[in-house]
């Protein structure tokens, strides 16, 4: 520490990331990437663009890519915010939606980074817990928030809640900024986006990390009411002007434009992610219904830090959270179902002895 | 507005960026790009990226960038910090480094985002007059600021100050956190990196953009004491894991390792800038001096304004401030030659009658 850091420097505890180990090749499972490659007319874009103008700035606004996403969800530009991924998208809007001391909520099993992002701002935080089943529970949000934040499907469990729930909800809270994070939304939810045109106080964030297979080039992007875009636009406008970058904006227009691409690598995760729930229930395995690119599941036998531990020893990732309630399950990301083969023979071997 | 919006959306008065038009083709001499290309092993750094796992998030340390930096000042990698742009690096020093309320000071004029992070980060700014011949007054900074911000070469004047000057400055202000803007030092001003290891207030930020000319990949870093960089990865890791892709990450690398074509391409410019200069004092304009990849000038015959409204109309785009003190200025960024001796034989027009 040094005497120049500030009161926020010394007092966050920042996010951390899953690790991202380079002493052993790992079969990787433990931070939700898509085990395809991106849409080979992405990587064409990209090329187009290497040998295009990059000693210029990029366009500031991104509107090739605010074009492309409202064509996609056929809703207007203005109703699109495109920033360096959906962690800066989330970010902006703290400063965005909430003055310090003012109240978000949002539930106590969930992506762990929400309370980071208010405490580097300053936001008050409420966490609610989860119900029983691990769903999320919308009756008991507190009545005092300003704004709350649900991940749809939920991480790290990938239950989602559906788009009649969601909206009740909203009309319910039309007083409150709803914020959905539908990181995960394209491998099995229904996405609130239709609602965003009869609900002031929708906002929702995704991102091209995970179903579209672009985790590294970050680009992530909210959709929502042209008054909060605009509000997203002006704090992002005070904060730094380009965000994404050349390559990053000609690779997302290409990924959105290719639907068949697209709908092809979700399908197939899908179906790995179900073969794969079906055996490991038939190891025993209590597994969490999942709409998401992973699963969420613990065993009777083997604690979750254990297998989280023997795996690793094994050559294959996977997350484990030593927080209070599911401490005993371990999240795996959903690969490709040769890596799915060996990770259930390995969990078969923990399971059975061997 | 928005019911939604917070105290800091509604007041802010976000930075304006140089404009990007694409009505028509200009000769773009606004926002200080470089008139070359990257370097080819830049290229070629991408080409091999693109082939590489975009599915996957970037290192959030980004390591490789931060090992390059320091390999070419020969300083510890752990005093090097890499964001998304020097705007962004900036930008994370307002909460890294100042609770709300503190004071930073900067010049009066200056680079114009200093005042718009400060206000978006609730943190107080007084503004300090140059001196009469627009360079820095380093004795008028006020004693009670927590820290202070410079640009050096300064924007939009393009002076510099001598680096025992820089020296002399932290000596005296041990106590206070003294940040140096150095994003055009590399077309003739002396860095202060030498001197980090000897002031722990020292924090210099450089970016890939001017002299490396990759704005449109969005890189820049900071250099400084430990303690320093820790603060803003604190922050950083607070606000967005991965703030640098993996595309940007490969062409930095590529970036700095090529030193022959960085001399080369900041050698070009400084010789297009001089010759230039030379040819506005024939026509009677008042060129300060530059240590920058741009020209700051003026002309008794004709005012910054109707210069800047001319040039437009002509196809040529340079930046005008309507500032108090230097309304009277254009700023013109170094083009190629080809390019400058459109610019002046139209100045040359303007001023002669034609």
């Amino acid at each position: 520490m040094s005497m120049f850091w500030s009161d926020t420097a010394r007092n966050i505890s920042p996010y951390i990331p899953g690790e991202q180990p380079r002493d052993r090749k790992y079969i990787k499972l433990n931070t939700n990437e898509n085990p395809y490659p991106p849409s080979p007319k992405v990587l064409e874009a990209i090329t187009r663009e290497t040998c295009g103008d990059l000693r210029l700035y990029p366009d500031p606004e991104a509107s090739s890519v605010k074009n492309a996403v409202s064509d996609y969800y056929r809703i207007h530009p203005d109703e699109v915010f495109v920033g360096n991924g959906s962690d800066e998208v989330l970010a902006l809007c703290f400063p965005a939606f909430f003055n310090r001391g003012d109240m978000i909520s949002f539930p106590e099993i969930t992506y762990s980074f929400y309370p980071v992002f208010a405490n580097l701002f300053g936001v008050c935080y409420q966490a609610v817990p989860l119900n029983e089943d691990f769903t999320v529970n919308l009756d008991e949000f507190p009545a005092h928030a300003k704004g709350i934040l649900i991940a749809n499907p939920n991480a790290p469990t990938g239950i989602a809640a559906g788009l009649d729930e969601i909206e009740n909800f909203l009309k319910k809270n039309r007083d409150k900024l709803i914020i959905i994070d539908e990181a995960y939304v394209d491998f099995g939810a229904e996405s609130a986006v239709p609602l965003i045109e009869d609900y002031e106080n929708l906002l929702i964030i995704q991102t091209f990390s995970k179903s579209r297979a672009l985790a590294g080039l970050r680009i992530g992007f909210a959709l929502g009411n042209v008054n909060l875009i605009e509000a997203l636009n002006r704090v992002k406008n005070s904060f730094n002007s380009y965000t994404v970058d050349r390559i990053a904006q000609a690779a997302a227009v290409a990924a959105i434009k290719d639907k068949d691409y697209f709908n092809e690598i979700c399908g197939k995760i899908i179906r790995t992610r179900e073969t794969t729930a079906h055996k490991l229930v038939s190891l025993g395995f209590k597994v969490l219904p999942s709409s998401a690119n992973f699963l969420f599941v613990s065993h009777d036998k083997i604690s979750g830090g254990e297998l989280f531990l023997k795996l690793k020893a094994d050559g294959i990732l996977v997350r484990h959270f030593d927080t209070k309630g599911i401490e005993n399950f371990i999240r795996i990301s959903v690969g490709t179902d040769e890596e799915m083969d060996i990770l259930v023979e390995r969990l078969a071997c923990y399971i059975n002895g061997g």
